[in-house]
């Protein structure tokens, strides 16, 4: 299996809290084995997301970045593959066959900007590519490109010392917790 | 084709401005036919992803929902097909065959929330839908569900009347622009 990290670029405390959390959350639950987020250290943040793994479980690592181009650069010369979503880029549909085979041996960054990337992500990537050409979201992006390029393993992925799991229902939410990390107990969860 | 809504469920100014953007554009770029936003009615948002529409085209119908509840049930009253997705749903896997086969004869409408989804959504809805089981995005959710329902309509959608084409290209940001909207005139974005 692949290894993937994806780079979350320029978070800023406050304007961009909620979309990488949502970010972070779709890497983890898609597949990625880890998230880097570079701009504003956000304590918070990286507490928030260290716990829905100790929850959830994992393994998931969430790091912050200081400085984006010299992680880029070195991930490079270490041979990793850098992979660049953006709507500019070449359709994935493109691409997918080659980049499944690159990432059968090698590790993969996942580069998600937000408004305003840097010329130099476009120069670095070995790969810029679009989820289709339209405005629409990178927490989207990054969804169907790893859906796609790990074949669906949002709904098979288990992770590892999870103090919670959800007993799938076509009426409510119902989850098993364990108190304990060893003991279980089945509980229906209430109205919401 | 299928025709499918979004109904984004308590929407809040302020807080979830970006996220329920997200969301609408998502919906736009996969393949619905328009987003119905409840909870605060925000002129701004509203005029704001009319605005998309305007410059990237459409039809994409943007509108407020006043009464959720009432909404849903009038829907349902009128034939619509409501599918909730939820991470304690059942797995998009195990339905997604009966939901092609459903949403070929009729209209979808597609439910995404927040955090606190309220009972009922769970009761109307024809199918409480999960993409994977762990926490992750109604972003996200929405457009796995989208491109797995519409087989890949995002790669290949085309919109009317639109003022901006990007031209896919491997390294950088390039667009068509039609100033006076009959004259197209090619033109390669600066820098970023």
């Amino acid at each position: 299996m692949s290894r993937i990290t994806v780079l979350r670029l320029s978070h800023r405390i406050g304007r961009d809290d909620r979309v990488t959390t949502h970010v972070a959350l779709t890497a983890r639950a898609f597949g990625a084995s880890g998230i880097a987020i570079s701009g504003d250290r956000d304590e918070n943040l990286l507490n928030s997301l260290r716990g829905v793994t100790e929850r959830w479980g994992g393994p998931f690592e969430v790091t912050h970045v200081d400085d984006w181009l010299r992680y880029l650069k070195e991930r490079r010369s270490e041979g990793d593959l850098l992979v660049h979503l953006t709507m500019y880029g070449l359709s994935l549909l493109e691409v997918m066959e080659e980049l499944k085979r690159l990432s059968a041996t090698r590790t993969m960054v996942v580069i998600v900007g937000s408004s305003k990337v840097p010329r130099e992500v476009y120069d670095l990537a070995d790969y810029n590519v679009s989820i289709g050409h339209q405005p629409h979201s990178e927490v989207a992006a990054l969804a169907v490109f790893l859906d796609r390029l790990l074949e669906g393993r949002v709904f098979s992925i288990a992770f590892q010392g999870a103090k919670i799991v959800v007993i799938p229902d076509p009426r409510r939410k119902r989850v098993v917790r364990s108190s304990y990390d060893r003991e279980l107990r089945l509980r229906t969860e209430g109205e919401s």
